[in-house]
């Protein structure tokens, strides 16, 4: 997979592809991240790149032709086109995994107070990564970045996924490593008995408990197994 | 404000801190950002930070000994906890608000599987940037930086803020600037003849037309004004 960034702040995001998970992932040849200055394409002697807005107000708008001539000059028949903006289609787990199936992505960051409208028009797709705003679309390409990356083959092992929260709509179980006791916090006992069929069901009840607690609309979003509607109804039972 | 975050990979976000509104509110002094290695808190002679969970599985496991002592060495009566998770509360405009009010944040950044669940009673908060998964903590911190630090006296000017998508509970309206015409498309007459009252009318109608189309659901949690009612039975009729 490729992915290109097209930004006016092609170093923002730099130190992102240089470490750990995603670092490895390109180094293995799994996917190939470009950053793209949009500023290479003003016509302007100064490289402007945005001006004021029509019918006044604050900042100012990036402009639709530099946008345009970028996605020109780098986008192909294989291009998968997002512009980053809040106003996009809230991005989730199942996107990430639909993304992951393209062969390249073009992440449009906008900048600043905002991007001409007309800019629309160019994507395939807008996508937010949640309802707060940030100063531009550079994080919200890097989240993209990187939980399509983690879920490309041989990027991670799978079995690392496979349990992630989200991944099965349920949030994760909690984890334990050494030591453990910890300043008179333990380990849960299931865990350190080695019966891989109780260690099975506590994982799946604390991961029901810990969703029906935090993020009850994820259970109705979902079809609930025999099984855990009966861990569901225990778990009811003992918050009584 | 003072905002430290604690990660195995302090190198990730320092592009993050160098450049655009963020560079120009640390300079000004609006804020100050540090990033804290927690290798340099094991206490085992390789530095490691994690090991392999109770009970078995995939990846690796932060180990909660690691991390309250990091903590323990940084923070101190005014600071504010959090842990970056998925399981955390979902973040919105709202906290970002709310975060913008204290006098030190201290963000703490798993990676890889997880991290043990008693690093939990360590923290005052937890907090989710959206419901997809990452590789680490670090990108949610580097979301959580920018929306407060924006939000902050002298950080970006007011008005820049107040517009915001999310700002008042709406999406933004469509902004525009030259060329007037693009290949073909042009800019909302409305815009360009200098009626203030009109431009305003325009703007709220459009940014109500925009959130009924994309996210309806923003405006059910909302109280709409007598005018904003009107607007929208108006769309609502041209929609037919």
């Amino acid at each position: 997979m490729r992915i290109k960034i097209l930004t006016l702040f092609p170093k923002m995001l730099e130190g992102i592809v240089n470490e750990s998970i995603l670092k490895r992932a390109i180094d293995k040849k799994v996917c190939q991240v470009e950053f793209i200055d949009m500023r290479g394409y003003s016509l302007d002697k100064h490289h402007h790149v945005d001006d004021t807005p029509y019918g006044g107000g604050a900042g100012m708008v990036l402009a639709c032709d530099v946008v345009d001539r970028a996605i020109l000059a780098n986008a192909d028949a294989a291009s998968y086109k997002i512009l980053m903006t809040p106003q996009g289609r809230p991005y989730q787990q199942k996107i990430a995994k639909e993304l992951s199936l393209k062969e390249e992505l073009i992440l449009i960051c906008g900048h600043y107070e905002g991007f001409d409208e007309r800019i629309r028009s160019y994507v395939d797709d807008e996508i937010s990564i949640g309802d707060y705003v940030l100063t531009g679309g550079e994080l919200a390409a890097a989240v993209i970045c990187d939980s399509v990356i983690r879920l490309l083959d041989h990027a991670i092992k799978k079995e690392s996924y496979e349990d992630d929260s989200f991944s099965n709509g349920l949030l994760e179980y909690p984890q334990y490593t050494r030591p453990a006791e910890y300043k008179g916090m333990t380990v849960p006992p299931v865990l350190v008995n080695g019966n891989h069929k109780l260690i099975k069901e506590y994982r799946l009840k604390e991961s029901l408990r810990k969703t029906f607690l935090r993020r009850p609309e994820l259970l109705k979003e979902r079809n609930l197994t025999e099984e855990e509607v009966k861990l569901l109804k225990e778990i009811k039972e003992e918050l009584k």
